[in-house]
């Protein structure tokens, strides 16, 4: 399977997986509607009775960290297992993880007890986990990884994940191979929830391509960037550039799209 | 009182009942801001200590399972005996019924232990509650009714409720009667929580028009689809249709909008 | 430091300061987004395990009870004694305080056990913390306080409070002083958490004014007016001023913003 972007979309469209996410209060509604725009089925749910149950019946399940509590966690782990079980992929959102001791903790808890498949973050969260220094403040990386290829390749061989690490430009690493991946826009910066709908929308691409991964993170970091350089055509804002990238998901066309993904070998 | 979704919109709007909300995490804003953009007055209020008092102060109170857990169904139950003993109308949305046990379970619960006015849902989940075989896809109903009249009918009989079930064209049956609602634009499905909407929405017209369930469910359908067929113009996709929707709701004009409801007896 | 929006923003835009936020299901997301268009940076966090730790992290830290339960109160309590005892601003929002016994007495339990700042409400739920007769209907303050000048005064003096009283035109009292803000569009009424919006914004101009909390409150309510109406011009309805008043917060100029602003003593 070679990085085809729009080879993965348009088996997303025609097998409309459904994909669990477990995520945070603020961006449900946005990763959501991302997952739906694109052209898969999202569900939440989060409770102890029901996560087994719908995890075994996703493609994809998503677990983010953004708003945490303990039940959730429970959730999390519960929900991981059962996907675990059934080989179905699992991408991480570590959101805040160097912010407070209880989000480093928790992704280090989640990274340990589950097969994570990817592990998506910024630069300051994916350091941290490394235990590289870093600054997270609140949920932002402030500055910047010196080499973020280089910690996109050591996240991925220490954690044994790929690991898929966003910013001006992605790097997403099995370890070996690294991806750089250079489509998006500033205006994602200004939107709160754009981190966690790539993450929504890397799991949607795991779950049409399960048997590679590093390809799949790529290919869903690439597919977002561009609709987030479609959204920023016309837009006033971070308010219309918001509504517009729904539009811009929605509108990806799989026949034109490895010619826009700036995907490449480091 | 005849079917003139005009004339409940008018009461609607000069009286802003308070519609009370006990739904899920992902819609929680888009139905407050239908809610508010159609004129009635929204509050979402879920702590045991409170939604027995809140229940008692509303026009109706609308109770839907998108992300269920224990807290929150205790709360349900709460308000719900509350609302019913003040006769109080109760629109139940069963978001999932069919995808998983605890959903199912959950919704029949509600069913049996509280006075439900209006069940509101897709094609899966009614079918799934009256026993029918159905294809849930975690809150998407796949496929479709073979004979969606005759589903709603049924449900209105065998669960003692007025049944809404929503899709292509809405049905919506006490048993004896049913109304088919025609309106709408195929937009609504993009974008995550239109159905929840709608429930919302069906509670709002049911504040104003108590004695009447099944008309006054009705005509919410196509108060609503009407508002949809407004968004849909000029949309570039299901973000500015999403936007567009609040533009919409609150844009209907009640003098016009009796001329513009496709509702037909069955 | 004289009356400038102005100031405060270009202030807030180079130092980009964390703002905590503790806040209700239905508006995470429009606080989030309000607070990062501005300029600042937002985090939610309400668990026990992190929420003291985030608040020390914090310039400002913001409390709103739109949608209450028990531990959700637990967390503000810890998170608003951690920034009590670093001198971290607070700004409570008594949302719905005069619709539920639970909500008035969460808020006066707030007040009395927290060093609070300023406290952001409508006129009908600040009239009932300081025991005047109101009507709230929900969340929203029906009629109106026939002296909104005298009553964020009276406020402020019992309650020992910054208070801030919005509605038609904004009244900000430290008890002496009254600051009336005449910015604002009444499309900003038609959109759900444009209330909890104003709370975040002031937490925002607190984390740069900790000095003048006063200032900074009226600061604060002009510069989301002016937004309001700029996101007016163009908007057709609440659906894309919504969507306009992320841009608008994004867009405004400090250097224009004390020109616009229409702050004055009263």
């Amino acid at each position: 399977m070679p990085v085809s972007p729009g080879a993965s979309l348009a088996t997303l469209r025609e097998r409309k997986p459904l994909v669990h996410q477990i995520t945070n209060y603020v961006v449900m509604n946005e990763t959501a509607n991302a997952t739906l725009a694109l052209g898969a089925l999202p569900v939440m749910a989060h409770a102890p009775q029901e996560v087994e149950e719908m995890a075994g019946l996703a493609s994809a399940l998503v677990i983010n960290i953004g708003t945490l509590s303990e039940h959730w966690i429970e959730a999390m782990l519960l929900a991981g297992r059962a996907a675990g079980a059934r080989a179905i992929p699992i991408v991480v959102d570590p959101v805040g993880a160097g912010a407070t001791r209880y989000r480093t903790e928790t992704a280090k808890r989640l990274l340990e007890e589950l097969d994570v498949t990817v592990l998506r973050g910024n630069a300051g969260e994916i350091a941290t986990l490394v235990g590289v220094e870093a600054e997270v403040r609140g949920v932002e990386s402030i500055g910047g990884a010196g080499d973020p290829a280089g910690l996109a390749r050591e996240a991925a061989r220490s954690l044994g994940v790929i690991a898929s690490v966003t910013g001006a430009v992605d790097h997403v690493s099995d370890g070996s191979r690294v991806l750089a991946v250079a489509n998006g826009h500033d205006l994602l910066a200004t939107v709160s929830g754009t981190g966690c709908m790539s993450t929504a929308i890397t799991g949607c691409f795991l779950a049409v391509k399960p048997g590679d991964p590093l390809e799949a993170a790529a290919e869903a970091l690439a597919a977002f960037g561009v609709a987030g350089e479609d959204a920023a055509v016309g837009a006033k804002g971070p308010g219309t550039f918001h509504a517009g990238l729904y539009d811009a998901l929605a509108g990806l066309d799989p026949a034109t799209l490895d010619g826009r993904a700036r995907i490449s070998e480091t």
